[in-house]
């Protein structure tokens, strides 16, 4: 197979790649789990040649986002700082050569706000350029999540919140797990953290709720992972910005979207348009490599 | 030895001791790393005769607060329900047969707010007892710290924030961790963190700085967990409630009595006065042990 062009999602402990035709179709792809934690000799070629050498006789473009551009990657690929506009991310693209072909890394973003104090992401990006949206908050749910303002196609102004590992830590580390027991998903227990937090900004003392609700029996032990869920989710979204009635989108799938189209209306927002993560970081990648391709006059 | 009366605070991971003539002065002090945690084979009385058994002929009453009147302690001395008079503690005590006198657990106190959501302390009621407080908020740092609304002696109702327990597990087990170093106190980045918190309720968003002021090399590597404690406390302060100007005094001593001395002002509050923890459990034990003994007909 000799493919028109193939994308990487390359992070931390994942690596997914597409082989695109001419067409931008998809004709192959693979996932391992070689995320860059893993490659600890540093061989990346080596790696992305396993996944990806039989898609090219070796002058395919190969598209490459993620953690991969970071400083622990394989080649740095630094921030751009917002606004930044969809045509930016292909413009500055980090050439490399791969040895399995000619390569770009998408860069990641950054914020600065007034105090001088960074906000960062990598990876997201290719999502945001991926789901095309003009103009909205779009939410990216995760371990280190992210609220970000488009206009006009652009990445405005974003911010992360650590929501999905301070949920993991307090859930696996903390003494507030010490009373959960796994169950199926209790929505009302995660409504009541939603609410709560909504209501109430001292999360740190809402937190040890989670404690007291157990016990005292309020809470069920299957139902306080749900009901610390929301609680976090819930301090999120009050924290995130925007006005309710701003078109809103959430890149994710699953019981994570779940919680936040489930989350957000108790804040007044409508219910958000939903997107696969795995289909925004594809047609992200797709439209930086068609970018480059037409630079390069090929496309 | 036949002491008048014996104090115990008994917690969670250590247990200390006083003896006390009839005059109330201490005349034999001692401590054990025998916490609840650690009796693994339930045989509290032979831990507490270990400890105070030298300091009494057998009729000595033997007064103990803290974590062994829990669920998990000697015997379970149920909670008291805010508002709590000072002498509801005392006359609440739980009458045990120790084996080396005869003895009494100081109960812990609840609240209940609007909702039914439960908070509760278990040997912080000893120590406000013991500081003699009689009107003002009094902050109890720590692992899970109180903050204490007090009225006419009676502890009205109070609130935990798991600041501790959160500082200590950023700072050991999450990803913000890694990019610190140990170091001296570094006020500047404590200050920091606290003016940010206080200004910005998105706690979990302000979290992500400190992985991104690490990035930047704008906070060294030395400075980022006062950095870390700043938000942290600040986020507490925040939420704490009360009014600036009200009188507030902080059970604490050494580095964190000093980061809480530091932080308020930058909240409008007036320095706190500081009270020793270990004078303030002494002096409530003492202060339970002569209104058992009052009531015994033996004071």
């Amino acid at each position: 197979m000799n493919a028109a062009m193939i994308g990487v999602d390359w992070g931390t402990s994942n690596m997914r790649g597409w082989a695109f035709d001419d067409a931008g179709e998809i004709v192959a792809q693979a996932a391992r789990p070689s995320g860059i934690n893993a490659v600890t000799d540093g061989d990346f070629a080596a790696v992305l040649r396993e996944m990806v050498g039989g898609w090219t006789d070796g002058g395919t473009p190969i598209v490459m986002g993620g953690m991969i551009g970071s400083r622990q990657g394989w080649r740095e690929a630094p921030y751009l700082p917002c606004p930044v506009r969809p045509e930016a991310l292909a413009a500055a693209a980090m050439p490399i050569d791969t040895g399995t072909g000619p390569g770009w890394i998408v860069p990641g973003v950054s914020r600065v706000d007034a105090e001088g104090v960074a906000d960062v992401m990598r990876g997201e990006e290719v999502q945001l350029l991926g789901a095309g949206i003009a103009d909205g908050l779009v939410l990216l749910p995760g371990t280190h999540g992210k609220w970000v303002r488009i206009e006009g196609g652009a990445i405005i102004t974003f911010r992360t919140f650590m929501t999905g590992e301070l949920f993991a830590l307090l859930k696996d580390r903390s003494l507030l797990g010490r009373l959960m027991a796994p169950g199926r998903t209790d929505w009302d227990a995660f409504d009541r953290g939603v609410d709560r937090a909504l209501h109430d900004p001292a999360l740190t003392a809402l937190l040890f709720t989670v404690r007291t609700e157990g016990l005292s029996g309020r809470t069920a032990p299957e139902a306080l992972a749900d009901y610390l869920s929301g609680l976090l989710i819930g301090a999120e979204i009050a924290g995130g910005g925007g006005t309710p009635g701003e078109r809103i989108s959430v890149i994710a799938t699953g019981k994570l979207a779940e919680r936040y189209a489930r989350a957000l209306p108790h804040a007044g927002w409508p219910a958000p348009e939903l997107i696969a993560g795995e289909a925004a970081s594809i047609a992200g990648l797709r439209r930086v490599g068609q970018a480059i391709l037409k630079t390069a006059g090929r496309g």
